[in-house]
């Protein structure tokens, strides 16, 4: 028997804690917090950015698109085609942006006052890759030989990244 | 050649005009209004509700699941499922809720305020079907033999639903 | 181990039951009669029609294309686009027509005789929503207000409705 | 504009002509026949066979599963899995059976009448293979080698069949 | 819990038995094999085809499309169309070909040495119905009348035929 | 018309240019050099990577799951999955392995002699993200304030690093 409860989820008025490296905070409901969303293929976050400079850094979904609307504050966007092209702008309140699917994108706030967003993904479970902290935070780690041919930088330069991502997370 | 303006669309800030006889307005962003979102599966909409009772009529998105946050107000929101349950309950600001592929459901300002609501949708052109503009006001009209055994009233009664909606269109 | 049984359903000769408000009765081969239909993303119903006027009433499939073959009789179809542009013809025997995924649309015999049509529709499971019933006889019922506003009558109209479904179902 | 004429396709009431090698013939309702089919993912057949023994060969649909319902008369029918396992049963009036997706089917008149069915498939352009004459009857032929040697018979047989084939092409 | 034994498999590099009647083997990559391809929609083969004349008889993979790369030797490949026309040519060594979804298709080695081919196929489980086997060696056998009437031969050349495959099987 | 020509690719035999800073290099089968492959949701790349060390570093495929099989020397293989959790292992002449949809991986040559693999991919254009050049080298450039923040770095050595990608594209 569903119920009403599968189908609600309370909490998306409340800011995030952006009291981090980053100055950025998502809360999500997807299917794991939303059981009714279960095979409907959608599923929503809301961002909250820190001011100045809160980022949400260089991520993908590796099952999802994105399109956000800017609540509050001036957010820099951004995404990289498989050309290697940056497409990006800048948003202001009311402005809906769309991220294409599995594409590396990134969200700054460049206003002075807290960004706050909402995002809906095409995927009741998308899932989320934040490629500096995917490559160089891993667990195991990966091999720093590979990061720093990939990266073009010095084999200890990899370690010490890597090394304050661990001491990060 | 792909820009930022195919991926951007300004003026979800704007709130919709509401007065009008249901009291309520929805601002769209598909793809006829987003060029960017063509073939990736999702879509993004403002519902705007007058104080009080601004209603979003009974309807089916035909191709789409809608998971709605508010933004502003108090709405009363439901769904029925294919056994005939109404699934509902009262949203406050904050909450999410989820309304499964084509199924019909409705919104409702109950509170004191306008109400604000951002939707996404499962589909790039979701479509919507308003359950009851669909029945009485289509064009050629319905024939008010059908509708008056579907709704079990006088077909003369039919007539003048079908008159009130055509002069309302 | 499948077996011939999974894949076999008996008993689309017989007439259905058509002696009810609406003259109507629907048979059907779903993935519920059906196993072997699991996974397969295809279904088939046998409708009857009594004469005259037998009515299959305003109603959509949310997950599902219906294409109908008139085997016996005369019937009036039509479905209504996301455009409220009603598409309707009349059928004789031997005439196939499609109904859209998910759009509302109906089939009323217009002949003298009782009207036999095959359904196939493009999904195992692709559930039914008989629009009047769905709006005025969900269990719990839906807020009369919604309805009121939604059709333009008055409450009262709305609560003798709901009490009809009610005792008709 | 759509218009009512892109939806309906006139004939299934009328027996196709049987009087052939296999005493078979099927009636089309595709997205060639029926355009308001584009996209939607179902079609329908009508489908005859001779008495005595009306063949609809062993083949299958590269794009589809089918479900077949018997309006007049009295088949065989199977399908092969893909174990090798044949499933098969003698299908009377009204009963429905299932073909599952692009695995090599055929149906049998074992009656003393001739038969009739209506089939849907799961795709608005199915395709189909009949084997024997895939194998035997393909423009260029198949390298007799290759059947040869796939049959375990004689090369000139091969020959022979292919002959048989293109003659009566 | 995933690791790294859930998606790799081992053995590729190892020539399959090709002494059996058509000199042909097949090494499968499926999810049966390898359960990290769960619902990722691929898997792989290794194809070994003894010199001369080794076969790959005709057959369909019901729910997938095969690229094949050839690694060793010299091959004729074709695929028969919905249109019943053959498409075919001679690969050597490093070349690619497509086999579109569930259509007819062989392999056979017109060299002087073994063939050794890669595929893979757009299914993590594609399934695979040998055309000739499948008619003639099902189990339990399709009735002689269908046979023989497709293929235009006598009955007792197909039971001649069902006895072949029975004992090669 | 189609023609066999339109179905096949030559060249997967010839070894591909590594003489570069990854020491890599890939050979496509994709649709813009099959266009057999149109609609189908496969294809294949060759895959060479230099003795030692020769990379290919880490990236994404935004549509499509990878299965890759060795056929010379020996590669350490990798995926970062939405946990963070790295996968890998050393692969063997011969082994086979699931890189799952979009999620960021590596290649990398830790053999003595020149490795060559053959991988097929989920899409008929699955796209490439090799993350650090789509993050440093993206053209018009990330803004260094987005890299500084995402890699805990100085934007100085974002710069650099801009540069360096710059110069080697």
């Amino acid at each position: 028997m569903v119920t009403a409860e599968d189908f609600v989820l309370k909490g998306f008025d409340k800011a995030g804690d952006t009291n981090n490296q980053l100055g950025f905070n998502v809360t999500q409901a997807s299917v794991m917090q939303l059981p009714g969303l279960n095979t409907l293929g959608i599923s929503m976050v809301r961002l909250d950015f820190a001011a100045p400079l809160g980022l949400n850094p260089p991520h993908t979904h590796p099952r999802a698109t994105e399109i956000l609307v800017l609540i509050e504050g001036t957010l820099l966007v951004g995404f990289i085609t498989t050309n290697n092209t940056l497409i990006s702008t800048t948003l202001q309140k009311g402005d809906v942006f769309v991220f294409p699917n599995a594409l590396v994108h990134f969200q700054l706030n460049i206003g002075d006052v807290n960004a706050v967003a909402i995002s809906a993904l095409s995927s009741q479970n998308p899932g989320t890759q934040q490629v500096a902290r995917t490559l160089f935070g891993a667990s195991p780690p990966v091999d720093p030989a590979v990061l720093a041919k990939a990266f073009m930088i010095d084999p200890k330069l990899v370690q010490l990244l890597q090394n304050k991502f661990k001491s990060s997370s």
